[in-house]
């Protein structure tokens, strides 16, 4: 038995704002942050998740989980995990919390990061990687872990059930194959909006060195300096490579359509986040106008019935699930069922810091468990913070290579957590 | 000139859980609060808003007030009000916080606190009650109150001002219709999931001999008690009179659809909230399904881009805004334009603690300088918690009475303050 005894907090936080890594059109100075929760356990092992923000703003969310801390303390994880869609439920149902969502904002990425943390334990508990226990469950069984309210006009458990079902015979084929390839990934780490222009071309040189073949460019300041960004990064890359582009909600749906015929020349694959991350109609208007260009966007999608929503318009040809965003794994398993329902490929975002360490787990279940497939899929990663990480990711020519040891790859350094607490951490006081 | 100074935030929160006032089929046990901003100026006048939650959490939100306070902090009011527009985007992009929306839960929830203290603050400097300054407003200084952003593909600021000069010579008269006559509501107090039969009947009685015509029932928890609900409250109130269902968000859209059949014989006005409040094309599926009854939703609608999507899809036939899910007043006006495009009625949330007294200078605004019309509309009243307010509402015979002291009527007595506030007022510590 293994009893949730204890829950901490920490307010980490990344001074990346003083390079600009990870600017864009909307986000000018951001300091990648993880509120992060340890759950302590009378089994001498905790479970650690996070959420994503990016600085201020970190503190709310920390604030956020304690609130929720109710719903797991003295808990069995057994108990929880035996019945983890009501788990969920009770946490982003919390009779009065709720209202300050429901299922979004500071309280849905605060059940995230408990979500995930009660992955972690459960998944170190088992001596497993997140991904490897998933892939060791029934269909049932991962029908069983998703709360399916406001979801059965799209997907019901049963349809979930025959598509798990479908491929479960050939999971372990797909295992083996992970293994041996890894999973196809785009760079996002050179195309920053406040780099200048040579750090940009240097930056692709040394990701085509490195094995990478798709690539990501942030767009949306003004149509000139667009076309030049795309133009550069074209220039290093060339046209045999994949380059997309990044707007980070910053147009209206006519602006969108008429600025995206200014960036047809540089024949990208995709357009991330053409205007507001709530706009199901407008994604889908935009779709339909600059076809064969093709709609990617997810990161700020607030939760599943979003998702259900962009899917039944046919607004997006790219589901860039996030593993924050969303109220954890649980959630996140829904969206892959939903995604295969209407044959969109799933690409998760990534970046920040730990991002890429999560969602590379997702990716292999999606892949082993779910999709099956490799066909126009691709998982982003951004080359920063890793280091903080004791289970970092690894990449090899593009691809992530699966993640091995026991948890979710959440847990950071210890070393790391004190420098970067805020406001009390070496990094900061430094500053 | 009027500097704002100071921004004090108050947790305050009235214990209505011991009583089950507010009950419905998900918020089992409300404690009304308000996440409560004071703008102190140095004119010597503040400006009070407050944004409603149900309890837990209302310290977050309060929280959230702070972290937004340095954009409005030493600014002038002539300023901020000159250009709220631009005001209302600094508060609602600041470049970090806004990664906990965008637009949406605790960060928004803030942002109407203190825009509406701002409206508060500018109305009294002016000697007005808010609606009477909107109201002297010109349409294109309406317009100007609103950022556009993600608007422009169903409503443009031309059309806008088009929609506001229509009616802008005829005001005065509907100001002095509303003055004589009052604006036509409807009573949410007697049907609280939480209340017996016998109380209930009551409530209905007691209502009926106030002069109510127009009742509202909650439903969702199970079909036979829901009907015997429904039934006990049209042996009440008749036929004659007009009665709505509120079901909570707790049904799922194939569920709705059915559930409804069973609620068929009651003549129901609207079913308000019938699924997920993000769940646009949901509320639509829905809508079409259970015609002739007609859907209302809104209390729960993040922003102003799911009131776009749920105008252009079709999927309500009454647009109840809320004065504080939205980020404050300047964003319900976009709202208000929005439904008068789609011929819509507006139909304001209320309730709650201090939600009635925002909503009537809403339905104000509404009449008097956007749709011209009370055609089908009526603003929800709930009997609690006025006396805590310096300037309450006044209803008779089922109809608000307007405002006429200057502000936004969202100023608490300091007694009430005093008494409320959370964990320390005496109320809680007599707990």
């Amino acid at each position: 038995m293994t009893r949730i005894v204890a829950l901490r907090t920490l307010d980490v936080r990344a001074p990346t704002s003083r390079t600009l890594a990870g600017s864009d059109a909307v986000h000018a100075d951001p300091d990648y942050s993880a509120a992060y929760a340890v759950l302590e356990s009378d089994a001498g092992v905790a479970g650690h998740g996070f959420t994503f923000t990016i600085g201020r703003g970190n503190d709310l969310v920390c604030a956020a989980i304690e609130a929720l801390a109710p719903q797991v303390l003295g808990r069995e994880l057994d108990e929880l995990t035996a019945d983890f869609a009501t788990c969920h439920r009770r946490l982003t149902n919390e009779s009065q919390l709720r209202w300050l969502g429901p299922d979004k904002g500071v309280i849905h990425l605060a059940t995230a990061a408990i979500v995930n943390a009660i992955w972690d334990l459960w998944a170190k508990r088992r001596g497993l990687p997140v991904w490897e226990l998933v892939a060791g469950l029934t269909p049932e069984e991962i029908v069983g872990l998703i709360d399916w309210r406001y979801l059965t006009d799209a997907l019901t458990p049963d349809q979930a059930l025959d598509l798990l079902r479908a491929h479960a015979p050939t999971r372990a084929a797909r295992v083996a194959e992970l293994r041996r390839d890894g999973y196809p990934a785009y760079i996002t780490s050179a195309g920053w909006l406040g780099y200048p222009e040579e750090q940009v071309r240097q930056l692709c040189r040394d990701a085509l060195g490195a094995g990478w073949t798709s690539f990501k460019a942030k767009v949306g300041i003004d149509v000139a300096s667009d076309v030049r960004r795309c133009a550069v990064m074209r220039e290093e890359i060339g046209w045999e490579h994949t380059l997309m582009a990044d707007a980070n909600q910053v147009w209206d749906v006519p602006q969108a359509i008429e600025w995206l015929r200014h960036l047809e020349p540089f024949q990208l694959r995709w357009i991330e986040e053409p205007t507001s991350p709530d706009d199901v109609l407008g994604h889908a208007a935009i779709r339909r106008a600059v076809a064969p260009l093709r709609v990617a966007t997810g990161e700020h999608c607030a939760n599943k019935v979003l998702f259900k929503q962009l899917l039944q318009a046919g607004a997006i040809d790219y589901c860039q699930v996030d593993a924050c965003r969303l109220g954890g794994l649980n959630e996140v398993l829904a969206v892959l069922l939903l995604a295969a329902r209407f044959g969109v490929p799933v690409c998760p975002h990534a970046g920040g810091i730990g991002l890429c360490e999560y969602v590379q787990h997702i990716s292999a279940i999606d892949y082993v468990c779910v999709s099956a497939s490799l066909d126009d899929r691709t998982t982003e990663f951004a080359d920063h913070l890793h280091e903080h990480f004791l289970d970092p990711v690894r990449v090899r020519a593009g691809r992530y290579l699966l993640p091995e040891r026991p948890g979710y790859s959440a847990e950071m350094r210890p070393a790391s957590l004190a420098a970067l607490v805020y406001p009390d951490g070496s990094e900061w006081r430094r500053a």
